[in-house]
């Protein structure tokens, strides 16, 4: 049975880290890269469908491409980040469950059903997102999760075939502890739980 | 700068973690509730609008409610669980943002725009599962997410004033490892990554 990680690493991961908008220069490494996929590939989905994408933008050709859609007060933060990744989603995930799920007929349960494809693509591909922001943490590397963005447009530059589509994009690198903002509050436990 | 966590900490979280179907009788305490909301809450949502809510279900009377309307291959494992958390979010999350982000006024950008607060409230509610699911692990616990249930049946149940929608539902407790399926196989870095 497992027990809690130490103090200092629930710090690294949750209690500690912050959303960062600044970077130093140290670069995101190919090893790193595959690093992160390798952790966070591991954690669930629903039916092991693994309906994530992830494309890392660090080049500055492609860096220009994504500015294009990127909303005017996430310019500079894309701009500035040695790694930006696209978190996306395959549309027609269901046609790898056989590869996936191979003991069980996953697939036709989607098969025609656009709006539970659609449901079940965006919902899991987000927990993967969030699996590799504490998989970029657990790493020592920081990350800076962003909504503001064109999706259509972002969609027809990048994934112009269209299977692919964006859920979010998320900065990674090692952030400039300096230029953090003051944090903002949570929630009591009281608003947003409840124990029946 | 902050390192990688140690290798069997990784395994912890990531590499070595399973979704688990059967439990140890271990309880889940009031403390150990309280200390994976006073984790998973730190971690990034868009404009820190922490829509996700958390109903942890351990009574023997709510599970009976609970069970109504999870699909029959999730029945036992629900019932077996010491603690089914339903993730929910909720959908009017933007009237509490002069709260949550006082510096700005970033609630006017939702009001009257249900398709953006619905979307806003179901990727950002996702991302704070798959954080509840990795500070699970990060305290030593298991997690057993999943989707099959109706949506609609549990939110009249648990949730008739609308406010409160459910997402996905994940048992949590101490698993019990000899009664694990096989693992699946995840996708290659080819498949799944880019790096442009």
């Amino acid at each position: 049975m497992s027990t809690a990680l130490p103090a200092p690493h629930l710090d690294q991961l949750f209690v500690q880290a912050r959303t960062h908008n600044a970077w130093t220069p140290k670069p995101v490494t190919d090893d790193t890269i595959r690093a992160l996929y390798d952790l966070l590939k591991w954690a669930p989905t629903a039916a092991n469908s693994n309906p994530g994408r992830f494309v890392f933008v660090r080049s500055a050709e492609a860096k220009a491409r994504l500015l294009n859609s990127v909303a005017p007060g996430n310019v500079d933060k894309v701009k500035e980040a040695p790694c930006c990744v696209i978190v996306a989603y395959d549309s027609e995930f269901h046609d790898l469950l056989p590869e996936l799920f191979p003991s069980r007929d996953m697939r036709s349960g989607f098969v025609g059903k656009p709006e539970l494809i659609a449901e079940t693509a965006k919902r899991n591909s987000a927990l993967q997102g969030a699996y590799m922001i504490l998989a970029a943490r657990a790493l020592g590397l920081d990350a800076g999760p962003m909504s503001g963005f064109d999706h259509a447009a972002l969609d027809a530059e990048f994934f112009p075939d269209g299977r692919w589509k964006s859920n979010f994009l998320c900065n990674i690198g090692y952030g400039d502890a300096d230029k953090l903002f003051p944090r903002n509050p949570r929630l009591a436990f009281e608003d947003a739980c409840r124990v029946l």
